[in-house]
């Protein structure tokens, strides 16, 4: 199987990088927009902890909303399924960015990987903290999860993010109305827009995601991240509500549990298998990148990767 | 595991025959109305044919929106991939019989397992035949894949069902506003209620379902009954859209494909492991049965069968 | 003043004859669709009864939405305020053939203007009669209003109407599923479609509209066709709600209470000054008559009739 | 007349000193909900520049939203009817702190006097200036119309609002996200808010009204405030979107073009006859003054002010 994986993740590098539709690159945060649309890279890492890689697989690159699957890890160590109560677990049926979802349920976000419920859980992590050691923690736990100390944020883009931000400034500004974050609204969108702007090549994604793939367990250091309960849940979020409003049709055509970024990345998780991670910036129509969901779709294809049969 | 499955179902029917709250009993469909909400039935079929059941596992129910599952496998053989030019695969974000979805997607439903992506699905069925051929067709496809001739349309069901279905005579209306729907909208609606008065039991429902567990094979008769593409594909709707508004939280906390009915019945598909099919009539806030999704919880954690880790 | 009106009147139907852009025939209603756009008719009764009349103002055309008033009127006397608890009184911020607000507001429509809150009111004027009966009673009011018994319904209009009318039908079926209509759909719309059918000239709109212009009373029969208060109120509702979602802007443009229909007639109300129909069959973006909005527009200026300031 | 009038302001002070049921003071901005619901106040004046009052008419009150009419006179007078490709003319059919509407129609509120669009309308006035001078021209134009150099913006007041005006941030920054504010978020919300926070009395508010209620002349400086086109404008607008999402209803009960505000008072024009300003701090379900709207009712009838016939 070593080998089938290198050469699927060789041959889909090929595949990939004859492509001339690669999809927009989003340019509505000006720093992403400068981003070159040719990159693709791949990384999977297995049960045994070898990886595979091919193409810009090294390449560092804004993993964006990737992030909230961090996020909400943590968000849940600090207070537990009381989020819950403050976060919905439902698919949008909406954009990314909608608002109108929180008007009608009055300030309760259905999920936490669309953007508001994104800040609701950046709002749990602060909680008593400062910006920066809410940061530091959520960098610390990059570094451990990855097996990887050089991980950092990109102040750029967050800066970037931070000055064109007006939507993400609603969102949380109308949460903040409802009461649902508890810390001042400049201080949560700070934090929100530096783990947004967090920067990992596919290899150091593939590895940071070893922990939802493996029932919980960090694969080196031994122990725990999470409970392979909650590994399993977090899993199944990412599978209904990963590709914001494309996600019933990555479910559908891929069968892989998965979380998307505007920056073109894709953290991909085949229970019991496989961490996956792909890059390539340019996004379709609902914001997920075109080439890296295909390149997903042919390799869960080709090594039989779909949870839902083979 | 076949003794850990049949210790699993017994105590499951025992724990569930305790409980007290169970639950609403659909009221909206007069007929439904009646049925005694103290009824739980359970059925697992494995991999190797061999079936455990407890409680009323023999006792015949309305499947109701279960039927989706069946409608959606024959009109995709009629008509392929082209269905999904005139429905989606996103889960919906809204309550199972919303109106307000077709209006700001012109026509188009979100996905076949609401109840105007299912109207479509049935047109599509219709499509050059008279409704009985078409319903001949349905219940012959039924016999075929459970492998049980007794199977029968509920006619009393059906018939309180088209003189209170305003609403989806509304949808099925507004559908052919769009000219989503070819054939006349009453013989629509009539093939619509009927299939969804389909009865059957716990036992023949896990029956039926061994097709999408076991990659699109008829276990007995042999040779395929869709490709194996198609039974991962379908299983990938149960789950992202099977549960209706419930959808993401029945993935949450069960982790297996699985359609409701508000006949209170449930269709749960393991990929290569199992179908299963519990009954219970009395429905939670979403319309999905309470106490059905509470054992496909237990089922699911006992047998390590979610999909998304164990 | 007399001279003053009828100088306007024939300036302007010179005016719009030259007019190259006359907006788009409605063509969702097939009968409609053949009709010529060239025409254009305008009347004018004053408060001594005196007509002034220009262009095709003795044509009959399709009133369609505009005897919306006169059902209004109708169901007003016969179940009084009591209708008020069935339909609001506001605007509705949406096209006119919406569902999605009725299913937000479960089944009340926003005003008696669009065609949601017109089938309740139909409703409430076929309780308790056939509709060959409701539809006489229409058509014996239209005869003594405008003191003229050749006002007739249009069968091929109803009809081409009753056979592509699917988004009322949609409508009316959501309103019997909330129990907001209580007569058999079928009958309803029969009747809805056969009343938006009536077909009448401007001459003969302009006439039955002077119970609203003169405080409720007839102006040759004596007496009273409703209050003073109900044709007060019957004109705010034009005011605000007789132009659909270009109600606002009509008000701000013409300043005159006014009821529109998709068969380009407008009936127009200067209370205590005048009764004015006219009638250009192309239609604006919003389904209103494009030159007869122009026409009032000139004409409410020309003779300082707006009622919100000279 | 002026006895008449006299002897209705007097009577309609009484009764409503009578009333138990007084609404419920607005208590989202803290400094409001302090006010002692037992106030009512009520100044009319007239076309010759005679005022009656009754109660409470020379206290002071937080005038609220119905600084919106006069920010909209201003912005109209800076750049004129460029204005409307910013912002609509339609009633909105919707709360008036919604921000769904904006969602679906990117960003171009739906009419001036919702909060949106007196954002829209305050960047407006801002242009090119500090908000020290933009809030110096409001208050001078405030001074010049009502002949009143006292009246004052309420520090406290626009301090309370500016802390907890959430809702009012999460619509300033999506439209900016849209592009349709110019200034910066936190400019335009500081304008806004201290233009809100302007205090008047019953008297100063119906004197400052008369430029609408006579043509646009200014009675005793003499000259055009505006022109009598816009004044009608304005009114009209007063008329379909002056009382948020009950405008419909108020037009229908009153028939009088007028802006409320949720500290209670109610400016009411009536053309051609008089000024009209009412205070009573508890408000209605649609949060306009609950006795405000019922004096003016009765002064309407009393009067036979209704634009709408008499």
């Amino acid at each position: 199987m070593k080998e089938a994986l290198l050469e699927a993740v060789t041959a889909i590098a090929a595949a990939m990088a004859t492509r001339s539709e690669r999809g927009r690159v989003a340019d509505y945060i000006p720093e992403l927009a400068r981003v070159d649309p040719d990159h693709f890279g791949i990384a999977v890492v297995d049960a045994d902890g070898d990886v595979a890689v091919a193409g810009d697989a090294d390449a560092p690159f804004s993993i964006q909303s990737v992030s909230k699957v961090f996020a909400l890890t943590l968000a849940l160590g600090k207070i537990g399924d009381g989020l819950w109560r403050r976060v919905g677990r439902e698919p949008s049926g909406n954009a990314f960015n909608s608002i109108t979802q929180l008007e009608y349920e009055k300030g309760i976000p259905r999920n936490p990987f669309i953007n508001a419920g994104a800040l609701v859980v950046t709002d749990a992590i602060l909680s008593g903290h400062t910006p920066k050691v809410a940061l530091g923690e959520i960098l610390r736990f990059l570094h451990f999860v990855a097996d990887d100390e050089t991980i950092f944020i990109d102040d750029k883009v967050a800066k970037s993010e931070q000055d064109t931000g007006f939507r993400n400034a609603a969102l949380a500004n109308y949460l903040r109305a409802f009461e649902n974050l508890r810390n001042p609204v400049e201080m949560v969108l700070g934090v929100y827009f530096h783990h947004c702007a967090i920067a990992m090549s596919c290899r150091q994604l593939a590895m940071a995601g070893r922990y939802l793939a493996f029932g919980g367990r960090h694969p080196t250091a031994g122990g725990r991240v999470v409970s392979s309960e909650r590994a399993k849940r977090i899993n199944a979020l990412m599978l209904t509500c990963g590709h914001y409003d494309g996600s019933g049709d990555f479910a559908f055509r891929v069968g892989i549990p998965a979380k998307s970024g505007v920056g073109g990345g894709i953290l991909g998780v085949v229970p019991g298998k496989a961490s996956i991670a792909v890059w390539s910036p340019g996004l379709d129509g609902q914001g997920n990148s075109l080439l890296g969901s295909e390149a997903l779709e042919i390799l869960s294809r080709r090594m039989g990767w779909s949870i839902f049969g083979d």
